[in-house]
């Protein structure tokens, strides 16, 4: 039985290049929103959910953190993918053949340095998506054009890889999150032990009161249970209220983590998004 | 003397948008990367930036926390605009006639529910920004076509706007920082009273030790200095380190501030971005 899941995007998206390594045997499902994405799992067209939760550059994505509350849907497993850019064209083009370079203006930007000192003369057209540039390529809609994209998006087109890694921060990653029903099976990634877990909640005080947001820190800096983000995030129509999104160590099951978020409840409303394995550092993809 | 501000995107962007709710005066100076305001501040090309730092859908913008500080430059202001999404075509063009709609991919999903409603058979093309959208209806490129995007893009493409408002979430906005060279004059936006005052710091904690973070929100709490923004990211390369991005109520130069800083630097290493007068309740633009 293969596991079909959601992602948002075109076939040849990073989302896809994520599922791939987390999920090699899965069946990928282009989906054109998130909102879809959230709905399939929802409704179980798919089996599971692929999505962008922050990036290195860009960060946190509330809407998806708006959508993980709107869903009854839990996390269930995270990964880190390095973003890595790619300059491709169609079979037998050289690097002296191109006039137009294709991407999304992110990635454009990211790797102009390498763009100035190797392709200075080639017009840069920004298009709305790095995987939609690299199908704009291969269908030779652009004569002279190579687009910026990902491994996968070279491989749906077709498209011949010419440099590799030309972004200027290699630092670059996004973080993506399973999401799956509430009691599947607990899926690719289930949390062995609590060293090597992390719970995603989500809270909102009661009050807002001056140095609140300390007393909610204090109840996991108590019980010794560790935090791996913590951000705040403005409630629209409440000045000085906000929603916390926080990552800690550790399973809600567990006692001590149990316990603290027992003793956060005393003061704000909490929603526990998921426990589950925790992937630390970026996988690096081959370049 | 008219002040010049550099700006990201092309003339008729949301930034533009903000800069004259919050400059009336000023001179718009389109410019085609974030690094590019960066450095017309700092080469002195240009008086202020006007640069996006967050939005309520899609989080912090950590390329820009990022040219923050790698340039010298220091936090002038605020402004929270909120995103209004209109559609508009060439004159005469009613909604019976549209058989395209073109927009940025986030501002289409934004105004699905609309869209679905009004214009059922249109088809939905995405483009790069919302701003290049109505150039393109404009240029009268894509016969039948109508642009989402601001009012700026409306007035600059001499497109009229068939409906207002049209996205689902009107709790969208964007939060823009001011940034102008160390010694310039206070600016438009000088922190008038500590009460209205914000400051915005950065740091990264010397040691990665359980209840860190609890303890560099200490130094705040102890001395009764309130916090209206706190996020952390996660250092590559260095597992359990975390730059923190901290907006605190209050400038440096108050005592207690000033007091809480010094603590601070005991244990992180910490940059002040700038203080400045605070703008909390997103500015709504008429509709």
């Amino acid at each position: 039985m293969v596991d079909r899941v959601a992602f948002q995007g075109e076939t040849g998206a990073f989302s896809e290049e994520a599922l791939h390594r987390l999920m090699p045997e899965a069946v990928p499902i282009p989906t054109p929103s998130f909102e879809g994405v959230f709905e399939a799992v929802s409704d179980g067209a798919v089996d599971w959910g692929l999505i962008p939760i922050e990036n290195a550059l860009f960060g946190s994505v509330h809407v998806n953190y708006d959508l993980l509350e709107e869903h009854d849907v839990v996390v269930s497993g995270e990964i880190n993918l390095r973003v890595v850019h790619r300059l491709m064209a169609p079979g037998g083009v050289g690097l002296g053949d191109i006039r137009v370079v294709m991407s999304h203006p992110q990635a454009l930007g990211q790797c102009r340095q390498w763009l100035t000192e190797h392709l200075r003369d080639a017009e840069r057209r920004p298009v709305y998506d790095t995987a939609g540039a690299a199908k704009m390529v291969a269908a030779g809609e652009v004569p002279g054009s190579a687009a910026i994209a990902s491994i996968e998006a070279a491989r749906e087109y077709g498209l011949s890889v010419l440099a590799h890694d030309i972004a200027a921060d290699r630092s670059n990653f996004t973080r993506f999150l399973v999401i799956g029903r509430p009691g599947s099976p607990p899926g690719l990634t289930p949390p062995p032990e609590t060293a090597e877990a992390v719970t995603s909640i989500v809270y909102v005080l009661h009050d807002a009161v001056a140095g609140a947001l300390h007393k909610s820190l204090a109840v996991f800096a108590l019980r010794d249970v560790d935090l791996c983000k913590i951000e705040s995030r403005p409630l629209m129509g409440r000045p000085g209220s906000y929603r916390f999104y926080l990552d800690l160590l550790g399973q809600s099951s567990d006692p001590a983590v149990d316990k603290a978020l027992d003793h956060l409840r005393e003061f704000a409303d909490v929603r526990i998004l998921g426990s589950y394995r925790r992937e630390p550092p970026p996988v690096e993809i081959r370049v």
